[in-house]
């Protein structure tokens, strides 16, 4: 190719900005061409923040931007906003937007993000049902919870009991709407055992909530208006004004499948440790629309996190710059929490271990996040699950009070260290009065873990 | 030896007390005697939540014991407190004690714990001078602030400004002392580097104490009653009632030294990694007795602690009992707090990574402890050194808000695992906006620390 090159990016929030500012960091503007299509109007977005946002927790919408396009186009990025790609044609690498116009590349990255699981039921299509996607998906709940008649009911159905539908629950009861979870489990947080999502339960039914357990959801009812007005499930029927959809994040993968761009059997596009495509070299993904893999097994995995887009993004925009990167992978380290209960998790639970054809043992303990006689300290239960003979971690899972939930990232760094129970029990974490027992629980944890491994 | 042999254990706190339910939980009463000789009342007390106690979050004296004699006896353990060993004899295998008797051993742990440092100052002795060492220490102190005059002035200097300097000005602010630290160091915490321990020295003032640095304490004030009236240095004079010294916690081995057990040059009792003595092969030794080694080094360390007294004691108690064990070595992990300010550090500082003799670089990075736009989102320093070349992470500080602190752990858990910046950068560490910004500020500490080693 003659004169500079150009990267064209599919999508402009944590994937796709991560890696445009990343190769610009690296290659200045005369020798890379950097242009981004987004197809709504805001870049850089912090979906996470949108249930707190509505819970009236961060102060408004802009808040939630962390970097405008404005901004990005201060980097020297070009940054095209409502901007809609409709189809990729990876022979005369060129795209085409739902303006008409064409764009072409020498690199072409695809970050075009997740997409809220919709099961085929009827209604869920009506105004009143939402998901929790964009912006202006949270601009959208907001407007439903300010226009309800003062005086009326204030009733939501959340359905999924994952963590977007766990922050929905609290932050819609936060407004002061009655808050009923619909779930199609046992259990919320799937990727808890069920001995700990069973922690979780109680906890949302403390908190207020009412949560329906093993309900298929087989219809949204509508108004006469056609307006949800509720959900009726195969064990009965719950009236809401606003149902909210928590059911998982696929990855959205229309435009790649389009083109023949290959996509992996978890859905995402199939992706090498470089975030570049398997089918296609000069074609880059990264983010909630990719397949990666977990750091321990190996085996293919899709997750839909903010922090595995950014640093994906990260090492997209470093390769496509001509510096090599790789992404490490996943261990599936989630955190969330509900009420005063924090929940968090890494590696593989139980079930995952059992799949993945590891022996192993379990062990559960209790403990407190402070010293037991320091003002404060709430109960914690810790999960470890353990390889036999090797005595390696293999997941870790948290439930407790305030400060219990960030243990978890002592368990993920360990684990992504192939630390055994006993390397933990040995490590020299922290001690005092306001802020652990004498062993942390995450200590107790790992020795317990150890004693049975080893004996 | 003919019947069971008798394991003889000088201290009956953290060390001591793990070293004999260890030791009974392998061997049962008919294999093995364990006679505990303790010099107080109490055993198996906190010593770190003394502070807490006389600022009055902890409920009284029972809740710092987390075991009883009587509970420790149940366990069939012979506990004799009261009980002060005055002489080892490693010939005859006998300990001697205050009230003239004598306790024969095959086995002897010394488990003496530490002495609070006490430099030559004249005045140190008076009444109104307090350690805070034992449970009595930490009676004396409540009394004097109780006995107080109504009305009458309420001001306290506290010496030294390691962690119990720093939760003992807190303390006694909070019962409404004005509070006076006197240092000899430019700063508080010798074990932060200087811009950390800025940040520490600036909270304190915040707090509102008033905090001398770089004085010489040369005297204290006596009233004509010869009772502690304040504390003069080579800079100025402070009034006070009440005197606490804060000024770290050496060894206590008068008893070993007596004997002629191999002191090391740290001054602690010289033991391997089995907590047995280099020098008397059927002594064992552990806790704030003893000298231990630095985890990443392997140089000798001296740390008074009770998560290593406890470990150190198990240990001791598993070798004793039959079982192999070894001690692991420290990190010099370490944690307070003082006002809303948090302050964690692990490894070695740069102080010690030059002295160790590693070619390293150091980086620091401020972040949230949560995401910026949630509630309650608070500002942290964190602090990496890391080794040149192998990109090996040798050292981590924190200071922060709420929640800041126990990221020590992350730290901690990366050294001990020989982990590189670019493996923390890597590892999938949990994100929730209530909990940090999308990159934790370890992660992105740990991506900046790895940039400037790895280029």
């Amino acid at each position: 190719m003659t004169g500079r090159a150009r990267l064209l990016v599919i999508g402009g929030d944590a994937a796709g900005m991560s890696a445009a500012a990343q190769a610009r960091r690296i290659r200045a503007e005369d020798q890379l061409e950097i242009v981004v299509l987004e197809q709504g109007e805001d870049t850089s977005f912090s979906a996470c923040g949108i249930p707190y946002w509505i819970g009236d927790l961060v102060g408004g919408r802009d808040a939630l931007v962390a970097r405008t396009p404005e901004e990005h186009r201060a980097q020297g990025l070009t940054v095209h906003t409502g901007t809609r790609a409709t189809a990729i044609d990876t022979e005369a690498r060129t795209v085409a937007t739902a303006d008409g116009r064409s764009f072409d590349y020498d690199t072409l990255l695809i970050a075009t993000g997740g997409k809220p699981t919709r099961p085929p039921i009827p209604g869920l299509d009506a105004a009143g049902v939402f998901g929790v996607h964009r912006l202006d998906d949270g601009e959208a709940i907001r407007a439903a919870i300010d226009e309800l008649p003062a005086g009326g009911p204030r009733r939501a159905v959340v359905l999924g009991g994952g963590y977007i539908g766990l922050e929905m629950a609290e932050v819609l009861q936060s407004r002061g709407l009655d808050v009923t979870v619909v779930l199609a489990d046992p259990l919320p947080m799937g990727l808890l055992d069920a001995d700990m999502g069973e922690l979780v339960l109680a906890a949302m039914r403390e908190a207020g909530m009412t949560v329906h357990t093993d309900q298929a959801v087989e219809e949204v009812l509508l108004d006469p208006d056609g307006r949800a007005c509720g959900v009726r499930t195969d064990q009965g029927s719950y009236d809401a004004e606003v149902v909210v959809l928590g059911l998982g994040m696929g990855p959205e993968v229309s435009l790649a499948e389009g083109a023949g761009i290959a996509i992996g059997v978890t859905g995402g596009i199939d992706v090498d440790a470089t975030m570049r495509s398997r089918s296609h070299p000069d074609v880059f993904a990264a983010g909630d629309c990719v397949q990666t893999h977990h750091q321990l097994t190996g085996e293919p995995q899709h997750v839909a996190l903010g922090t595995h887009a950014n640093k994906q993004g990260r090492v997209a925009g470093s390769v496509i710059a001509g510096r090599p990167a790789r992404f490490g992978g996943v261990l599936g380290t989630a955190l969330t929490k509900v009420g005063d209960t924090e929940i968090g998790r890494t590696g593989l639970c139980t079930t995952q271990a059992e799949q993945a054809g590891y022996a192993f043992s379990s062990d559960v303990v209790e403990g407190t996040t402070r010293a037991g006689y320091y003002p404060g300290a709430e109960a914690v239960t810790v999960k470890l699950v353990t390889e036999t003979g090797s005595g390696r971690i293999l997941g870790g899972q948290v439930v407790g009070g305030q400060g219990a939930g960030k243990r978890v990232d002592v368990l993920a760094t360990a684990i992504w260290a192939g630390m055994t129970a006993d390397d933990l029990a040995a490590s020299d974490l922290s001690y005092a009065p306001p802020f652990s027992p004498t062993y942390d629980v995450v200590s107790v944890a790992a020795r317990k873990a150890s004693a049975v491994v080893r004996g």
